[in-house]
């Protein structure tokens, strides 16, 4: 149960181009509000809105320095999410497959 | 562009629990919307909605059987989403592995 709305949480703050960037940035190293505004030449405000969606969901967490309040990735729940993501893999990987023998079906014909 | 916005609509399918489990049943074969909405103990229109989602997401796709319409889970956008998270795998490895130390420190302590 506990897990379901984790995941929930997870999903729903990964469903948002600037919040997955805001990850990608952050996963080379901390970084303050400010410092992450500037390259999304968005609102401090506006990035502030969408960091507390991430800490919510657990994807980040906020340094104690009062000023400066550094942000970092904790990918835990990313790991829970490739967990459930996971348990279909053989279904993909069985209809990436089924396109390849029908290339080379079509292949064949030409 | 278009990869981000697929990645939109992926994550914000997968960020409900009914949505996950119809995933979950699917996953097992094809099924019509009255053999999905039994064991949920949800109404036909209720599961009908999530199926609309699921739809929209490319997550899901119905038979052209005018009775039935059986949905099949299309997992490609799951591939895409897992591909997406294992960028990230380094990180959370680490801090796995970390919080395996630190429980190895507090072991030796005791």
């Amino acid at each position: 149960m506990m897990r379901s709305q984790n995941l929930d949480t997870t999903f729903a703050a990964l469903a948002d181009p600037t919040r997955r960037a805001i990850l990608a940035r952050l996963a080379s190293g901390e970084a303050s509000v400010m410092e992450l505004a500037k390259p999304f030449s968005m609102s401090q405000p506006a990035i502030s809105k969408h960091l507390k969606v991430l800490e919510r969901a657990g994807l980040i967490s906020r340094g104690r320095d009062a000023q400066r309040r550094p942000c970092r990735i904790e990918a835990k729940p990313l790991a829970a999410a490739n967990e459930w993501l996971e348990r279909y893999r053989e279904i993909w990987e069985e209809s990436f497959q089924r396109l390849d023998a029908l290339l080379d079906e079509m292949k064949r014909k030409e």
